[in-house]
């Protein structure tokens, strides 16, 4: 076992599921980015993986955002994904959507932030009815999202959704992220895996090529050029080490940010109220 | 005050209400055209607004449409808003959707037309569940729709309804609307003043930069050229004079076009019985 | 009648009716191919059609998808459709779509593979919520889709929902489709034929030029460009004739492919157990 944080199973038919396990809260921090960097790059060239079903282990937060006390140290980790230029979170979810394998995202608890930019990553995202929520925070601490949310909610929601969910960075229950397409579906608690694992081995155990084929031109048509994607970077990296938003940072630590309990339960909510 | 059909009012936190109020019935013409040139003109520069809420005085009436009787009226004042060649509706709404401010709709009653234009140029729209309706009915006389609801429809709808909507003319209720995306959400009425007031609030209380860059980072990747909307000006404006839509708007003159009651009310039915 | 697989009626009003009926069950074989570019070659020119609304004389079957033992022979047909290189139905499906009619389909029962193209290749989609059904089942047999399927359905369901539907090759039952965009709406069996008729004579009693002009630049705002549409049929004539999908086409021939019967009734979940 060389991850971390990360627990992998396979199945015989291609589909491996991928278990991000990092207490106390799944948070993005350079462990987590290491093992997501890692699994990355066997990805690109791993011939028996189908399907990829990534999930959290946590009950309450698939991933609640990064690491803010950790932001260099994360991002020196991300750097290893890419070449120059292309040290940050964003280029490496965009790796991660370039993938042949098909991912998809099974989320229960909160997404927010770069959680939220993990599941827009995937290829699909099918979400608990119960328990899932969807937030892209960052304009809540004072910057705008730097992981590929633009982009990709840009595109899912269209303008005025688009506007409302990454300006208002409030929190999307799973039946309105459903609505405006920001996920696949909601699905009962109880039906959310067995749907997953049915759809997760029907498409393992089509033919490779066809599968392959229809990702990457189904990719050139929705994902952003690489440019966007840095551009983006680049956005969130200065305007989140601004004042404005280094003073939000610090009024939220202050009311236990990073830590389990109820400013990060609701933490959509309490960046109206900071 | 120094607007004729609008009424401002400011909070503290940077929210603007805008109330048109341009009786009988809020028709686009040449009074409020001056008013929202001279609004746009002001927000483009001020440092203190950062959400306007944009709605309508009139419970039956968001906005029918424009003055049909003064159309050169309300383009000559139009032309006031940019360069030359832009004298139209569209680059005007089009200058509305590029302000650094949030601008967010809240509909109650009939937004049809370039009123229905109005609000899909704001960033987001809320609409009253009982009785807000959208109609972009242009076609119903004759032109295509000439101040960006072919551009707007065409990415939030998709193209089998943006077709359905453009096509056939006719009114679509709350719900409908926001299932097809045209508005971003439809909510009970007793509701929608506390919903759109708190998500103002909120936006409004978060760092400006970090707002305005995800606006315009938005805004590049949603919005049309300004050609693409010169070029529905132009459509609309020769065909709407042409002969075949001229013999329809006088006979909706005749049947009681722009005054209040049943032909206004029920428009987007009526005109699939002229 | 020259049409041997569509009959076809008219009303005064510029509604025409296209009704497919080419038993067994509305495959798309030679006869079929070679009706539909004669009527898309006569609605080119035709001055008097408005408004077309295909429907299928099956209550079973739109159209289940291609008849697979005669690819040679409907691709011989379709060939008359365009120039040289654009032998496919890709580009057959692509000239219905730039008609200057409008063109409304009407979905009772399933619309799979070059079916559901059919469909999507037209204006506007409303389908029984009782028993339509809509899949994108290529894949599922190992070639992705071909006749404009990754263009319309990449656009329409935006990413995560078009892999679902594309690398999925499900059934999607009508309510469903419609959440996903892959169709207007979804309505009540017994309201269907009204609604459409509605509808399609609304929109042929509007002035001719404002609708023509309308659905134009709605086309080229959202339709793809031929040369991607001719690189999808590309792709799906290499895979589907490459080993992995012949050996799963023959193995669907064994348990009742193309005949009446529970596997055609079922297919997409069949796909998932082959």
């Amino acid at each position: 076992m060389t991850y971390r944080t990360l627990r992998l199973a396979s199945t015989d038919e291609g589909v491996l599921s991928v278990v991000m396990d990092a207490p106390p809260m799944n948070l993005i921090g350079p462990e987590l980015v290491r093992d997501l960097v890692k699994l990355v790059g066997e990805l690109e060239t791993d011939q028996g993986v189908r399907v990829v079903v990534l999930e959290s282990a946590d009950p309450e937060y698939f991933v609640p955002h990064v690491d803010l006390t950790k932001v260099a140290d994360y991002t020196t980790e991300a750097a290893r994904a890419g070449g120059p230029g292309d040290a940050s979170l964003g280029m490496l979810w965009y790796r991660l959507s370039k993938l042949p394998v098909v991912t998809i995202a099974k989320i229960r608890g909160r997404a927010r932030g770069a959680g939220s930019e993990l599941a827009l990553a995937c290829d699909m995202r099918f979400a608990s009815r119960q328990n899932a929520v969807l937030g892209q925070i960052e304009v809540g601490t004072g910057a705008p999202p730097g992981a590929g949310g633009m982009q990709h909610l840009a595109r899912l929601l269209g303008r005025g959704r688009a506007m409302e969910a990454i300006l208002g960075a409030d929190d999307f229950d799973a039946d309105t992220a459903e609505r405006y397409g920001w996920i696949n579906r909601a699905l009962p608690d109880a039906e959310l895996d067995a749907f997953v694992s049915r759809l997760a081995g029907r498409i393992a155990s089509f033919p490779v090529e066809g599968v392959r084929t229809a990702k990457r031109v189904l990719n050139e048509l929705t994902l952003p050029a690489a440019d966007a994607v840095r551009a983006d970077a680049i956005r969130f990296r200065d305007l989140v080490a601004a004042d404005a938003a280094q003073a939000r940072v610090k009024a939220l630590f202050a009311q236990g940010l990073q830590t389990r309990g109820p400013l990060e339960l609701n933490l959509g909510e309490r960046l109206g109220d900071l």
